[in-house]
């Protein structure tokens, strides 16, 4: 993709900044910034200068959701089904929920995700941060799953992740409501780990990256990042074992684990020399793939 | 079943409560209850009427556990084991649990399931309540996973809920220990959301339920409730993918998005047309039976 | 095994004290001392003596991690590869990680494990810890998933075990980020149940391990670590539905539930006749084994 429209994204020092940006519409969600999200996920995944993607709001919200432009119709895909089809394809028969392809890119990410969290993020505006590694949000910060309240139902795959991230009984109580919360709530609930002043948001999430970029192995964290979504879903620690004996393996004889504990001990920062475009273990599965 | 003799089946409003209720033995539980309150979620299921049920008990406890009558020999089958068995059939040559067929067919509900827990919750008495999605607690509640102390296994599929609820260490120090524990180590722990005085426990339940009668689609909140418990056994997001395309596909042309975008943008409440019983997506599979 | 050298076992009053012992090296882990682990656990297993399992550090650390006496070479297992697949044997052509021996043999205790953590537990020294059933810490416990800054991976099967403990996204910041730190955000973040003065670090843990082996059946214990463990894999509740269904059936007529019940009504303490050793119930299955 050339140019983006619906989003910015910027890179400086080892982070990536993605911001939504369509601020004059609360950043509300659109098939085209999906598309420039998968888009500048691609770009950040296969950037060796990247090691952490930062995700936040222009103006005022994060997200409010979907675009209600079209109002009644708006997620009748019956009249618009082709142009859904088009943007996403098709799963079963049906168009496949833009939201989903979101976050199932972010989910199969090869850097850590951190979402800072600013105004609204609601409906999809919150769904598609479920798969991001770290969520703080700004005091200013409204979080809600309305699906319920739009006859609709929660999409992007949040039925997979929101238990998995808040527990089931605090998933349920805020889809079966669909009641609109603030920051307090999102922070005692898990959703986010830390609320703090809106104008120390980029600043703390900056800071948590480069809390991860100046100390660790890029390839460390990507190969941990997958070990720990996918794990997920393995039925036993067997798996689990299976494949970090592989990925000891074949690391523990890298460069990056010589640096590493070269430096530990003669108590420096290291200098990781291995490139996640190159030197990702090939014994390691990918995220599954429908 | 034309008539209860264990429980309290009213409904009022849209909200369904059911009440244990053998008061003089602390509504302790009997083949009899479980065959009533499966009848009872019945009910709630089948009726268009009902948005909400509410599970508390009547008098000084919400569930003392399974009813000790027959003394030494009252988790006895074979002493027992034509009544077991003709109370809930087998499994693989068992009689199965009793207070299984009550958890599972709880966690089958289509409507959101609120536990008021009154007293003592305590073996079956607080099992049963943890697939109900929302779980409030009277100052005055007790709970126990007591099973160990009685020489017995935590039943009502409890081992599969209990992480899934409150975390496997949280799940195994109550478990490992059998102690009984009040309602603020029930609010740390996860167990319950909120603990409010016990002249409280029902207003606080029924403004939860009317949040959710209020603004919310029956079908919405049905179909919300099949995801979410039923991703919890996937072992990728790529199925709760899948799933939710199709109910977006199906609901996103329904008349209750209609109504919901519609409301939502001229600021009122909406009147939602769908009925569970008739309008729930057939391209959603039922909760796993056995 | 005659004789430990890097840890000492002590039983007393039902209870087995495991402590890692190579105090001048902060109990760093080394193949001795995960085989030495593995041993003493199958001597607590095959004990009916021993009702809890307490595993602690000698002096003023935990466990250290992974001894980084080799230097640059520690994780290189093409230096060292005979020994490390003397040490573990092997899975898929490569070595068996050696942190996950030990955790995986954890995870398949059949009495309970209580960690009682002081000082440093860093790397394996706290991945080790995470299929224990209870984690407490001293005042002056620090924790440390470092993998990523030491060029490696999470390992011992802690991409399994650490996101059912913690949730995904405590999970993933602190192995992300690779950080240090201390019992307080430990306990905030779900690591840990309970913090305590370092002096009360083992009488706390002791009075945990008396309050199980005082007041339960050990066989009702050992089934429900099994079945609580076991159905984390499990996609839906009807597994638990159908094993806890042949344990209520199988230790319902037994001694154990008997003398439960009764004792219950008579209150006083039970005494339990059922051993592990000799009263496992046949129906249920082993924990998986690869």
């Amino acid at each position: 993709m050339t140019e983006y429209e619906e989003i910015l994204y910027a890179v400086e020092d080892g982070v990536a900044t993605i911001t939504l940006h369509r601020p004059d519409r609360l950043n509300a969600f659109t098939a085209r910034m999906a598309k420039e999200l998968a888009d500048a996920f691609d770009a950040a995944d296969g950037d060796d200068g990247v090691r952490v993607v930062i995700v936040t709001g222009a103006g005022r919200a994060f997200c409010a959701g979907a675009d209600l432009g079209r109002g009644a119709g708006t997620f009748d895909h019956g009249e618009a089904v082709d142009e859904a089809r088009a943007s996403f394809g098709e799963i079963d028969g049906v168009p496949r929920d833009g939201g989903g392809t979101v976050s199932l890119r972010i989910a199969a990410a090869r850097k850590p995700v951190i979402g800072a969290i600013n105004g609204a993020a609601v409906g999809v505006g919150v769904t598609m941060t479920l798969p991001m590694d770290i969520r703080i949000a700004a005091e200013s910060a409204r979080f809600g799953f309305v699906f319920a309240r739009r006859g609709i139902v929660p999409e992007a795959a949040s039925s997979w992740f929101l238990p998995r991230v808040v527990g089931i009984s605090q998933a349920m109580e805020w889809v079966a409501t669909g009641r609109v919360f603030g920051a307090a709530e999102a922070r005692a609930g898990g959703l986010v780990s830390r609320v703090v002043p809106d104008a120390e948001l980029l600043p703390a999430a900056r800071a948590i990256a480069r809390e991860i970029a100046d100390n660790t192995s890029g390839v460390s964290v990507a190969v941990a990042r997958q070990l720990m979504w996918g794990m997920l879903g393995s039925p036993t620690p067997w798996e689990a074992h299976r494949l970090d004996s592989k990925a000891m393996y074949e690391l523990g004889a890298g460069g990056d684990a010589a640096e590493g504990v070269t430096a530990f001990l003669e108590k420096r920062q290291a200098k990781f020399p291995l490139r996640v475009s190159r030197d990702y273990p090939a014994a390691l599965p990918p995220w599954p793939r429908p």
